[in-house]
């Protein structure tokens, strides 16, 4: 990918000083396709074994807006309201049985050998397939929430503030986006679009208090 | 913070040129209080309701990495013995008990209003303290996803290569990393050291079969 893609590269400014933003202007509109290219910048994240367990959901017109506020939490209305586009991330837990294909075109492409090939086949492949679906959905959540945290970083790299949040009803939300909810799990909706509000100055703890050394 | 603090501060490299690099020179050395410094950076990631769900543990002593073999996977023993560090990241689902006493914080040091400081504890903070424990796990497992994500892009920022994996036996590893295992969760490893191999150019879905959009 280029190397000259984003306003602001400067990764001190993009992660150190991101905070969460949760009003923005209602008026300001981003761009479909620039919504997708973030999404694609934030899926250069790792994922358990490359499964890329994640799907993402764009809502950027008032009509899908509309569609949500019944399973969204009253309090997470700003966020669904007035931001430009949110981007529901959710986790896909079938995405093992597109595994066999991937890797063998990994393999064709010679990104990887025949042998590494038939290593992937016959160690990780089976442990998926026959995975419980909490493994699955543990697995799911913790690329999901890998991918979510780039978005927000590339948010700002765009020029534009975001907020992660997940104060919707769990148990509809797939559904209501119109996904097949046997499949896909949800993690986190991040809000994204040009800030509104300055947003609170959040402490984070002494962080030696949450270090320990194993010597 | 200061802004300029990262050796590589160009995002664009920092972001989308990782790799997960799995064999380090096992010679090379990362003064501690480097990687004290790198969980810090990292922790200005976002978690719910700032509750910082999460833990680490450094193991940078041949020490610490031989009383970690019999529970890592043999498949990972290349990350657990060339790395110059690992930090475990745990999450922590104790973290609300502490809830009351930081926010207060906030709010005597005018970061939050009274009226915010009383909405925060009459709304999340009784959520959290009635909550299950797969609630609370799954809470901390979401903070902990994002916080490891931010350190493996500190970790290149600091001019280092990084990797994620998880092969180890879950039920034992808080256990033998000397902390509580009721009260913190295993989330990922993440090695960090100088690269002794040329990573897997994993490639990634087209986006557009990871998108859709809910008008």
């Amino acid at each position: 990918m280029s190397e000259q893609v984003f306003i602001n590269n400067d990764f001190a400014d993009v992660m150190l000083n991101r905070k969460s933003v949760r009003r923005f202007d209602p008026e300001f509109k981003i761009d479909r396709e620039e919504i997708k290219e973030m999404i694609a910048q934030a899926c250069s994240a790792p994922s358990a074994c490359n499964l890329q367990s994640w799907h993402f959901v764009i809502v950027d017109q008032a009509s899908g807006k509309e569609k949500l506020k019944d399973v969204t939490m009253p309090f997470n209305y700003p966020q669904l309201e007035t931001a430009s586009a949110i981007v529901f991330v959710l986790g896909d837990t079938h995405s093992h049985k597109v595994y066999r294909e991937v890797w063998t075109k990994y393999c064709q492409e010679g990104r990887i050998s025949e042998e590494k090939l038939q290593e992937v086949f016959s160690t990780f492949l089976p442990l998926y397939e026959n995975a419980s679906q909490e493994f699955l959905e543990k697995d799911a959540t913790l690329d999901g929430a890998m991918v979510a945290m780039q978005l927000l970083l590339v948010a700002r790299s765009h020029g534009y503030e975001a907020n992660a949040w997940a104060g919707y009803k769990a148990a509809d939300l797939v559904t209501a986006l119109d996904k097949d909810s046997q499949r896909y799990i949800p993690i986190m909706a991040i809000s994204i679009g040009k800030a509104d509000e300055t947003p609170i100055d959040s402490a984070r703890y002494d962080t030696e208090s949450l270090i320990s050394v194993l010597d």
